[in-house]
């Protein structure tokens, strides 16, 4: 090493240590003759003081030094409570600059509003800042304990192929020419999964893997077409014993990164009942605020759009004052979601409701409704009917809203909860079924032999790990006989050339003896930034996209030449195989 | 757990204890109304005795089955020591199975051969077999014994992305299409160079990852397109703090993995020695037979092909007795190696010399040429005349299949060292330089400010690290300094549209600050298939590729149809930037 010692490490002990250090200069102020360096490593930060000017006079932001001197106790009155080496500082006698910085394109101490496309663009300049570094920093920490923990239960870590075989039907895939078959292509895997499952077939019995995964598509809010997760898979297993391998792995991860420890185990909610209270299949129960269901209440209403077969209500304590503009305002938030507005009454103080909504009511209706949703005088209620899931999920929206805008949610919690019992199958709207896991997740035992009987009530033998209203891992027991899976096939409308062109390799592997076998896989980038209390999963990326899938340090994507066409095959005609030219 | 013990830990303890197991049939013996099952699981095997024929009569190979039985210490006579288990059995009082198995594509106990087509095919059934299972059981150990090497050295795990810019001169990427920018391309990576540098300008100081790279070209003997590199890079070092950490990890790799202590220090040897005694830049060290260098002995010789700017030689000791047909046969072998010939001389029991070089040569050169390169009588010399570097090279490979032949090699041993001081340029063989690492590997110390003066003379500040003949691990300490930079493109004739191309954006962050910094990469394939004793890295991929890049257990790479180029935007015009159309 080219230094001595840490900048962030020297303490009042080390007075009087001649050493060598090495950084940046994140701050320089001059004070009639002598210069006062903040002098930044990874360690951390410490006062550099020069006093011969010719050593200092050409040092700006960010050059990178190499100091040798002494260190000595501050001056008393001097000290800096808020750094760990405040008590000391460093007498300069020697300082080489290793590289210049040019004038940076924007300050580094967060004095000034920078726009992420200028911070993505100078990515290692961003990086620099401490408070982006420690992001890094707890994403390598936490992988640490990734490992250490699935060690510990006994897994095995396997790399599967990054390239792996594109089909008609993974829309959503980014696919790759093959220069030594012009013509052919890979594709990106969206996920492990269909490995993950072989390697079980293959009797590994125990296997994970920090994974990356790619996906081709819009990228809302906080989506990157690569992305990162932790995934695990098991043989012989019922769900019980994923549950514990994924409830101790966060806990580990909370513990040892934030010092939290999670009560365990984890408390479990069904599908529905988190649909009914809370409008969400990875409800946030660090505030309540839960819909009521008012199907029953308004089954006579004379009111034609509570005639619905599902009408529910979420309250907006003290919502009653809102002036008309943030009610209206209300309305565009619920058709920005896709709804054609958001029924509200406002109770007034007297009892009585106020709102355009109120005067369709029934009489008894109007009487009876604060109670029955328990809303207090002051209290808006919000309503939605329609379609049971539709209409739950924009109370639910509405109620996160709530919880947002009234402060109602404590950010110092952390609220964990497994949302098992989902549906296998939902309405695909157009008349058929979609799977509401993947296709090759199993029926609960008691739904084994007739989940296609009635494949809108049955349960998938799936769970999902929910933390603060995000869903943060979803796993499954999967299907295993084939028999079991030619069903799912038949609801799900999948024909047998569809099923065998997406993942015949594996259908032909469960042929051979597979066994039963489970897994879950956890999304890294979204743990990783609630571990670090960062707002996007980018800023726990050291090299993130941007919402159209651009790099804007390095360019990427770009046009390609008509060489790089040529050489990659990209217009080849694929030959075909023997037999198949359709001229014999 | 659908079992209460793994199959392979029962022992004669365990006698009288009731377990259920979980497993597949490895082998079944039927003995007049008994059968007796190999019972298989992650742990190993076990006998499972079935007395009830109504259990047993329809279990084949590879069923995967759930038994509950007893423990029993097997009756004396006949315990089986080749296994852990061999002093006991189940009795089976209970046997489900979990799944059938189809008859094999080919049996799973090694008693046939199976091509590689068929074992990559059924990957999941090859990988049942004990020892290939146990070569990737090595793999992850080895990676958790990574993980505790570098964060024990306060190393950073980073994910660095696979998603990065194409650039017309990146001839071997793969290229992926971007459906949300239509007719723009991302590259995978060959490697996270870049990107591990500008994590070093950002300040992190000290990077690594098991980072998958990808290189689109013809896979010679035992290339995969996607292979695995343990990436390291570290800020404010010299050469010695690189090279001590990577004999810290391959030591522990070694002493973790197989028990075996490696010495350290490594011994280090220049590249120039490697190739005057070796002919190798990457010498098996495990034997002698070192090249004779033979120029200034033949310096008036009146043969013909011996005038040349190197002559040198290599012994094959009782080479001498070799039949025309094998002496003939290395002529083939050199001219399969690109060369004209393999010049020899065959050393008579009498002392004089034989074979059609000898009589070219003069009287005094006969009379001393045995003594000169150490050859006894019965020992064939090998000759190689031309430029230096070509015909060592050709010494080289004869020396290794020298070795090979004669069981030279002490394959027990393991022989490790650095080689160092590589020459930065190598001549490109049209008249202009080449880099011999890459073009950020600086020069050593004492050439920074003369390198462009000698390009054929001056020395890199690189490290090969060299086991039994392969090259495991590659790094440098790279070029901070633009100044310094600059003379290496203008040598290597890289023009500045060139650069900025490639790594124009590691350019501009050179600008701000960057640290000395160094790194290392080391063939992770390669080190897994030494660790485990196998012959081809496909051996310790769980699912690899075939020489032409194809998977013939999924099938990859396939044709995409119509409707896939479209949607991927492959075919699309890109937009060009604005003002970069041209028509303005």
């Amino acid at each position: 090493m080219i230094r001595t010692h840490d900048a962030g490490t020297l303490r009042k002990e080390s007075a009087g240590t001649e050493v060598v250090l090495a950084g940046w200069v994140a701050r320089r102020r001059d004070h009639g003759g002598v210069v006062f360096l903040d002098l930044r490593d990874a360690s951390g930060i410490v006062q550099v003081v020069v006093r011969e000017d010719e050593l200092a006079h050409d040092l700006r932001s960010e050059y990178c030094i190499r100091v040798t001197g002494e260190v000595r106790v501050r001056p008393q009155g001097n000290e800096n409570p808020e750094i760990p080496t405040g008590d000391v500082e460093v007498t300069a006698a020697e300082i080489e600059v290793l590289s210049e910085a040019a004038p940076l394109p924007f300050p580094l101490d967060g004095s000034q509003e920078v726009s992420e496309e200028a911070r993505l663009r100078y990515r290692y300049l961003d990086i620099r800042r401490p408070e982006r570094a420690a992001a890094l920093r707890v994403r390598s920490q936490a992988s640490y304990v990734v490992h250490d923990v699935m060690r510990e239960h006994g897994f095995l870590n396997v790399e599967t192929p990054y390239l792996t075989r594109s089909t008609p039907e993974g829309a959503r895939d980014f696919l790759v020419p093959v220069r030594l078959q012009p013509g052919h292509w890979y594709a990106l895997p969206q996920s492990p999964q269909l490995f993950k499952q072989l390697l079980m077939v293959g009797g590994l019995e125990r296997y994970y893997q920090i994974a990356r995964c790619f996906r081709d598509e819009d990228f809302r809010a906080d989506r990157q077409p690569e992305f990162t997760q932790i995934d695990i898979e098991m043989s012989f297993v019922d769900q019980e014993d994923v549950i514990s391998v994924g409830e101790q792995l966060v806990a580990r991860l909370w513990s040892e990164v934030l010092g939290y420890e999670i009560p365990l185990p984890l408390p479990r909610m069904p599908f529905l009942e988190a649909m009914d209270r809370f409008g969400s299949d990875k409800p946030d129960l660090r505030f309540g605020q839960e819909l009521t269901e008012l199907t029953g209440y308004f089954a006579e209403t004379p009111f034609r759009v509570f005639q619905a077969p599902y009408v529910g209500a979420v309250v907006m304590p003290g919502g009653a004052s809102q002036t008309r503009r943030e009610l209206d305002a209300w309305q565009d938030w619920a058709k920005a979601r896709g709804a054609r507005g958001l029924a509200y009454v406002l109770v007034q103080p007297d009892g009585t409701l106020g709102g355009p909504v109120a005067k369709n009511l029934s009489e008894t209706e109007r009487t009876g409704l604060a109670a029955a949703v328990g809303a207090a005088p002051g209290d808006c209620v919000f309503f939605a009917a329609g379609a049971r899931r539709s209409a739950q999920e924009l109370l639910g929206a509405a109620r996160l809203e709530i919880g947002r805008r009234l402060g109602l949610i404590d950010e110092s919690q952390w609220s964990f909860l497994w949302v098992v019992d989902a549906p296998m199958f939902e309405d695909d709207g157009e008349g058929g079924w979609t799977s509401v896991h993947h296709p090759f997740t199993g029926p609960k035992p008691e739904w084994a032999a007739t989940f296609q009987d009635d494949p809108g009530n049955a349960l998938a033998y799936a769970y999902d790990m929910v933390c603060n209203g995000l869903e943060i891992g979803g796993g499954s027991i999967r299907i295993h006989r084939a028999e079991v899976q030619q069903r799912v096939f038949d609801v799900l409308g999948i024909s047998k050339a569809e099923a065998e062109s997406k993942f015949g390799f594996l259908l032909e592997a469960f042929k051979f003896g597979p066994p039963p076998h489970g897994g879950i896989a956890f999304g890294w980038d979204r743990i990783v930034t609630l571990l670090t209390g960062g707002d996007s999963i980018r800023d726990v990326i050291a090299f993130p996209k941007t919402a159209s899938g651009g790099d804007p340090l390095t360019g990427a994507p770009t046009p390609i030449t008509v060489v790089q066409r040529r050489e990659a095959g990209i217009d080849a005609v694929p030959e075909l195989p023997d037999g198949a030219d359709g001229a014999s």
